[in-house]
């Protein structure tokens, strides 16, 4: 319970408590009655505002956020904790203008939804088309996820894992162009026994993107002398325990590779002090198609030291073009490394 | 032995026994002379035709099937208990004027052929062209498979697993016209101890096809009120123990995703009651490379409950050209789920 | 030790001692004081040429060697054992007009550079132009890789596996154009305990190559009256362990499937005696993407006998455009499987 607590808490730091949730208290007794057969009652209501984005050029840019004032792409990461249920609610704040420019198939209804990977949920939460679990423009809905335990006995797998959600209904009845205007964000289920790590990244590989699904030169904004923790602004101290969440989205292929670093190819990048670990392979280098999505933890520069270590997909026309940035380790104490930092392109630095 | 009489049995059941095989008397006598040293005497003697079936406008459409009078494509599901070894005499029924269009070299001959993905075999039964194990237009030619077990105590690998047989000769020496006609289907391989689902569903991936190597809009063929069970027709009751087994042929990447379900990412896609299970990694959603195939077993609508679920690439552009069916979750009691069935393109249904 | 010992001793003989390495005692003292915090001394120290090779018509063909008359593409297989650190001092040879003519951005200095994966280096030894760890035409420079042993207990993955090494500053600041041209090898880590096989070959693929990085018609080189190995050889005695080494390059998906054969998805892929090989998956063909590499262990014709058996990308379009070799297995006593050799399209032999 200590654990879960505390993996709970550390869940919610990620989002603005004020708009973003409330307690216990808080989960809407209405919303009881709709809690699927075989769920626990949820434990925390979250809110989800779909807004639109400065565009670039004319491109359109969408985001989740708990407050629609801090929307992003990718939107907050969601944490979840093996064996809890919550409820989010979902707010379409984009234009029904916005909706239509981006639809490409007429007889498609307006609207934006929450499609979750990993987690069980009932048909109403399905966040599609054919169910009608979607949200038209300036209403909202509630979607219940549920991180079912393992039931080994009977051959059932849990639900631990480094997920993601996203739309799946924006131009087409697939979300094809909601999830490129941004409307995704990691999701993680953690098993209590898990170790949490000091800061979790999440990049994102799509069409023509950049890492964090940004569009160039918006790749890394880190600053040496102030390093502030964000996805566009990858840094940890060396020693760290530090966390990358990975999600695939479009059509292309990507891999995922990380300079000076490597890790087991396992549920959670750790390799436990057993047996079977012998077999396990570890890679440095991940093979990642649309839809998939995987995280691990590393210590920062553990042997590898204090450097600005290349963080890139793998495809050369993917890294040339831009799809590729780095993963600042600083000194234990904090010290950046030596030299200037690289600019986008790599370029400088010593 | 029971498991295994059970298998077997479920393994016949899905063949027309008449044409599909003989029992083990029935095996050729002759046959035996041609059983690879090592090889166990093959317990079934299965016949495969390769026929041409209705084009789609002016494609060419192959298939196999125990009787020529219903191949289809996927063909039959072949399944072999891990240590068995059977025989299969593939007649080619394809003209030679079919054969000589979708040539593409003129210094290849005419045939097709049966490639296993899998079993051992011997070089005469490789279905390659340079091995010569390839059968001309009217002939017929007999292949022999030996699902080995594992010998762990010298490190080899048994061959329980979701496998694939196809062409390796109509077109190209890699029977690229073959597979992309349709000369393939799934092979699994089964351990006595493994779980025997309560239906298998076979889909498969290719260069612009929809799943089940179909073309629209045959994809989903599911009749709510008279629910036929296919790879066209893919339902379950809820509770029901579902088997899912993928292959992808062509040249493209392809990811494949289930709604409201996850997995192992093991051999079966069941979670052991086992320590090390703790270090596997959960998936609903799968990359998979031409040559490639997997499967898994759920529980259909487990916590997920009834519903349309749908079953798509991950790929954008695949999943909007309509590379996406449903997986059709009955109540437990066979009632359909709420609101419509819907349409191929997800857009009806309530 | 003894296994140690036998296993740097297989590794060097893969090398010209002469050229290659000198002794422990060789490693240059003024070395001692650039081992980073945390590594071994170097227990070898290996000289490394980057060079140009003979020209495809106009393309420019780059390879590594230990001697500069002996480089190749792929480069020389370096093995390490988990545990060990070597020094590897690369020599750039390439000419400064060689270098300008692959260079596609002019902001980017001229150098060549060594880039590995799995092991751990500091920043000096990344091999990328930020960290200025690159080599300028005529000069060389000293890489030092640590293969860090797990720390289990730290839930810390070691470094045993099928990795390799590339240039990562020829063209463009991600190496595109080296990597194109040929500078690339395997590196192997093995763990104490690991089985040495009788022969390790490497295949490498890439944009619009054959296997081996090569170009049609390079594919096999084999000669059935005098079998040489070779990664353009591939050849073994029925009963031999050969150990197989892939990596990906480029910018294509590629998936490698090997006839008459199969393996466990290990990190050797070799399966153990142990109750969690229930739960392991059995392949034939693997789908990886560029920056991926693999390896396994196998028994060459276990069950399936002498032959020459296929080796090619399952992706149509590149098999058919010649990405396919062979696995020319031989009998027990080394005379050639029926048959003659197929040529490179695998039209001949019976």
């Amino acid at each position: 319970m200590t654990i879960e607590r505390r993996t709970l808490l550390r869940g919610l730091s990620a989002v603005p408590v004020a708009a973003g949730m409330t307690g216990l208290s808080g989960v809407e007794s209405a919303l009881a009655d709709d809690v699927p057969a075989g769920f626990p009652q949820p434990t925390r209501h979250l809110q989800l505002y779909a807004v639109e984005l400065p565009a670039y050029d004319d491109e359109v840019r969408l985001g989740y956020g708990h407050d629609p004032d801090k929307a992003s792409y990718p939107g907050p990461t969601i944490e979840m904790l093996e064996g809890e249920c919550i409820a989010i609610t979902l707010h379409n704040e984009v234009s029904k203008e916005t909706l239509q420019k981006l639809r490409t198939d007429k007889e498609i209804p307006l609207g934006v939804s929450l499609h979750p990977h990993g987690v069980r949920y009932n048909r109403t939460s399905d966040g599609t088309l054919h169910s009608n679990s979607y949200v038209a423009p300036g209403k909202k809905r509630t979607y219940i996820w549920y991180a079912r335990p393992p039931a080994r006995k009977r051959g059932i797998a849990g639900t631990a894992g480094y997920w993601w959600y996203h739309d799946h209904m924006v131009g087409t009845a697939h979300g094809t162009a909601g999830l490129n205007a941004g409307l995704y964000g990691a999701l993680i289920v953690r098993r209590k026994s898990d170790p949490l790590p000091k800061h979790t990244y999440v990049t994102a590989m799509g069409d023509g993107m950049t890492l964090n699904g940004r569009r160039y030169p918006d790749t890394d904004t880190y600053d040496m002398e102030n390093p502030k923790r964000s996805n566009t602004s990858i840094v940890a101290n060396q020693g760290e325990r530090i966390e990358f969440v990975n999600l695939a989205l479009g059509s292309e292929l990507h891999t995922w590779h990380l300079h000076g670093h490597n890790w087991a190819d396992t549920r959670t990048g750790v390799i436990s002090d057993v047996p079977w670990a012998d077999d396990i392979r570890i890679i440095d280098n991940k093979t990642i198609g649309p839809g998939d999505s995987f995280g691990f933890q590393v210590i920062a520069g553990e042997m590898s030291g204090p450097g600005h270590w290349m963080l890139h997909c793998h495809l050369q026309t993917h890294s040339d073009m831009g799809m590729s940035t780095f993963f600042h380790v600083h000194k234990k104490n904090g010290d950046p490394p030596p030299g200037h930092p690289p600019n986008h392109d790599g370029h400088t630095g010593m």
